[in-house]
């Protein structure tokens, strides 16, 4: 931990996640704070890799995660409310076909590695192809209230290992509080990503993250949310988007919980009965896979356009 | 069958597919043709219906569609290529909860019926809720190979059901052709739909829709796949869209045959790999869920968005 340019910065990264870890750093509500996150490999990746160190990957080092952040204040009950500033991005990144991982593992079964380079506005993947630079963290939550240490691959209802494409600046994630001051951490950064993640790895990059975390107080939330930032440009879009997720081993019952979740959102914050908000919901609300690949959880996000309302 | 406005317009409609059906229309690749096309209720809804209309709805009259047409030429291998040009609407449209039917069938045992009312522009789906017109045929397909009369219920790989709320003006869709001929029908028009059309019901709504039939011979496809116009705002979206699809019971194996014929996509059209295509559909093809209410086959689409490419 540093103090600098007027917030705290954390480099210490944990494996996992467990609710008996030493706080890295003990934060109050509203502070902005900076995160070192290393690359999803824990640095065994680098821009002169190739499929050989893919094959040799130790997975007891992969996925780090940078914290944890004990919120002052934070119980079970609440949530905590992340907010997503600035990412400074280190300009290359990996992206890989892990043995065995992936949608299409057993299409799949030779290791690859492929790198790309990024400025903040663009990704080149490979001359001709260029995708927009949308940074964010594949892998953002809370501790469980289960003790004992949970493996950091599949995302829970405290959030984790989500990769939800749309969490780059100016998103806000709400996580549901399992333990006493919350425990924080956040890693996994991803410079691009489509939904799904279908080959089980994004642009795989190291990346320092600003993020204030604020804490909302007995929060009706049973599994993470998010509220998506409005885009510059005219349209339904333009209004930004409220989702919500389900989480688990079947994208059918994952679908069924984003949905329920969104019913009470509705019911909450636009006093629709739970009958016109599921019809609302199936006309007006998208449903994305958000990944399909961190076993045995999958995400399936339902997306909210907010210009509907008037 | 009438001649207007220089082109055929096919008003009678059918129940099911079956390939022993008679024609209604033979028609020349590229010729434009008009549907007249009945809600998905079959005209036992208007707008003055309440739930206990919902409750005695009559499902042998459900789900009618218009057609079929015979493509001259088309036989088993090739492809019908839909070109979707002009929607008609009618200006009103319900949404049902259906009792035993969509995704929280087990939350909502009660039926339940809204109306809205829709300009070429916009839906009042209630005073203060406005979703954007966006006028698509929820069911749209050929004939199977397989002999005598199927439910129009679930989709399969001839398309029908696909409830893909993106097939609206400027769409192209490509369906795999299974039987000489093609017997085209289309129905079960929406004025609006979210992905996954959880509730099971869209903005139903009659319209007349106008489209051209192209055939593409000895066509590379398993399943539908389809084509979304650029979009007139700056962005990724404003290079259209290329999206393939998985249909099944199961949404885990529609994601992967989705991204598989994304792959061969990729590498028919870009020359990738097929690895390189899998980490490309990764990190910049997003998933969706299309439909998971039309039981027992979901459909899981995976779009491309084609101003990567430069």
């Amino acid at each position: 931990m540093a103090h600098n340019h007027g917030f705290k910065t954390i480099h210490s990264h944990h494996f996992g996640w467990d609710n008996g870890l030493t706080p890295a750093l003990q934060a109050a509500p509203g502070e902005t704070l900076e995160f070192e996150i290393v690359d999803a490999s824990g640095g065994q990746l680098s821009a002169q890799s190739g499929p050989a160190e893919v094959a040799k990957l130790d997975f007891g080092r992969v996925n780090p995660v940078t914290g944890p952040v004990y919120l002052e204040g934070a119980e079970p009950g609440d949530a905590v409310v992340v907010e997503l500033l600035e990412f400074e991005e280190s300009g290359w990144g990996w992206t890989a076909i892990i043995p065995g991982f992936g949608l299409l593992a057993s299409d799949f079964p030779n290791p690859a590695l492929h790198i790309s380079t990024y400025s903040p506005q663009a990704v080149e993947f490979m001359p001709g192809i260029r995708l927009p630079t949308r940074p964010f963290p594949g892998t953002i939550g809370l501790a469980l209230a289960a003790p004992g240490p949970h493996s950091v691959v599949p995302p829970r209802e405290v959030g984790g290992n989500l990769d939800i494409r749309d969490l780059t600046r100016g998103a806000k994630l709400y996580l549901p509080v399992q333990v006493k001051g919350a425990l924080f951490s956040v890693g996994d950064t991803h410079a691009a990503q489509g939904d799904g993640e279908v080959c089980g790895t994004a642009i795989e990059t190291p990346m320092r993250l600003r993020l204030k975390l604020e804490l909302w107080k007995g929060a009706p939330l049973k599994r993470p949310e998010f509220d998506l930032p409005a885009s510059p440009t005219p349209g339904l879009e333009s209004g930004g988007y409220h989702a919500t997720t389900g989480i688990g081993p079947d994208l059918f019952p994952a679908a069924q919980d984003a949905v329920r979740s969104m019913i009470d959102y509705l019911g909450r914050e636009y006093r629709l009965s739970p009958e016109q908000a599921y019809m609302l919901c199936s006309v007006a609300v998208d449903l994305h896979i958000s990944e399909v690949v961190d076993a045995p959880n999958w995400v399936v996000s339902a997306y909210l356009p907010k210009g509907i309302f008037q």
